[in-house]
């Protein structure tokens, strides 16, 4: 397989790194090939602006209506569409971020505004079902600061699948893509080496038959009006 | 009222951008006090990275401590603590943005990563019911890009209170603000001059008799156990 990993995590030493670079000895050790972008080592520039597209003839559109002009004629930025690339070429796409305040960090946001371009990866109409990068499989791995009962359904952080359903259905399954379950380490930093030991195999075991994990797919967009996008009645 | 807008709209000519005028002209005619951070006219640093800590003795540890020890020895970086301070001054506090994949502009994510710091705006158990903002209010004014029937209960993209719900628990509530109902222009890139004229008034309205909204309040941390943060049986 392909494998694309996306890294948002600012300590090299962190036990979210970790994570990643187990990802990275199992998928060599199957003979997979991998991609990662590190996206503090690579210094990946966040914030989606006008400096992305000043080279368009009429750079003053909204940014989506820039991207989509943009890739009509040959105008992405090399950043962008050197990860525009790895994401077409990925089988397996895996997300790894410390869960900041219920979402993701901000260097990663940035990087879903900036590399899923309007136009090329999606457009009225081309999404979920029908989507671009249908075919290929997505998840997240995830490590958070608080236990994992504050993130059941009666946990004071509300239910961890509630909280990640705009990235699981709004990025994963909007693109088209199948959502495996996230991998989630909780109180990352307070559990114990045996604890942290015993997550980073429990990872490894997964990625090793990650074929095998089971999937949501996105829905189906025949079921809805294609006006209104509501379910049809 | 204080009124502090934080506005993440990368242009100056977007009906986003027409709100926030019409919010701050609005607060001018009550008489209210209003401070507005515009992100993108700010060039405002979206990462959060050791570049924001690197004057701290021991810089290597996780952005959160560092946020924490470095407000202990009064060497949070000026742009970091201006926003702070516009935070506490607030008795209001407006988030206006573009809905983009499901949340906020990256630059709007840093913001939060960067400013909501550790230590003096929450900690272990000052959450909630509990946090440290108690007493203020926060809303969100956003524009999409897709119709509202496609955010109900039925529609392709999911509900909207529940793709909202994590910047409405997970940041307003858990900093022990009251939460507003949000205000939503949807395809607003799509309406008429007409429909817009309309939104802008009731905008306008809403603002006019701001303290009559009705609000939710973040749920109270005494109903939950403190080991766990799981509801008590």
């Amino acid at each position: 397989m392909n494998i694309f990993i996306i890294v948002a995590n600012e300590r090299a030493s962190s036990f979210n790194a970790a994570l990643k670079n187990a990802a990275v000895q199992v998928f060599r050790e199957r003979g997979d090939d991998i991609q990662v972008s590190d996206l503090y080592a690579m210094g990946f520039k966040a914030v989606a602006d006008k400096q992305d597209y000043s080279s368009l003839p009429d750079p003053d559109c909204p940014y989506q209506v820039a991207q989509n002009k943009a890739s009509e004629i040959d105008l992405l930025r090399p950043d962008i569409k050197a990860e525009i690339d790895k994401l077409l070429w990925a089988d397996l796409i895996i997300f790894h971020f410390p869960f900041w305040w219920f979402s993701m960090p901000a260097i990663l946001k940035g990087w879903i505004d900036r590399v899923i371009i309007n136009g090329p990866l999606y457009s009225k109409g081309r999404w979920y079902s029908n989507g671009v990068l249908k075919g290929k499989k997505a998840f997240i791995t995830l490590t958070t600061g608080a236990p994992e009962t504050a993130y059941c359904k009666t946990g004071i952080n509300g239910y961890i699948i509630n909280l990640l359903f705009p990235i699981q259905h709004g990025i994963i399954h909007f693109l088209g893509m199948d959502a495996l379950d996230p991998f989630i380490v909780y109180s990352s930093s307070y559990i114990s080496e045996k604890e942290r030991k015993e997550k980073l195999d429990e990872y490894k075991e997964k990625l090793f038959c990650i074929e095998k994990a089971s999937l949501t797919s996105p829905p189906n967009v025949e079921l809805y009006d294609q006006g209104t996008w509501k379910i049809k009645s």
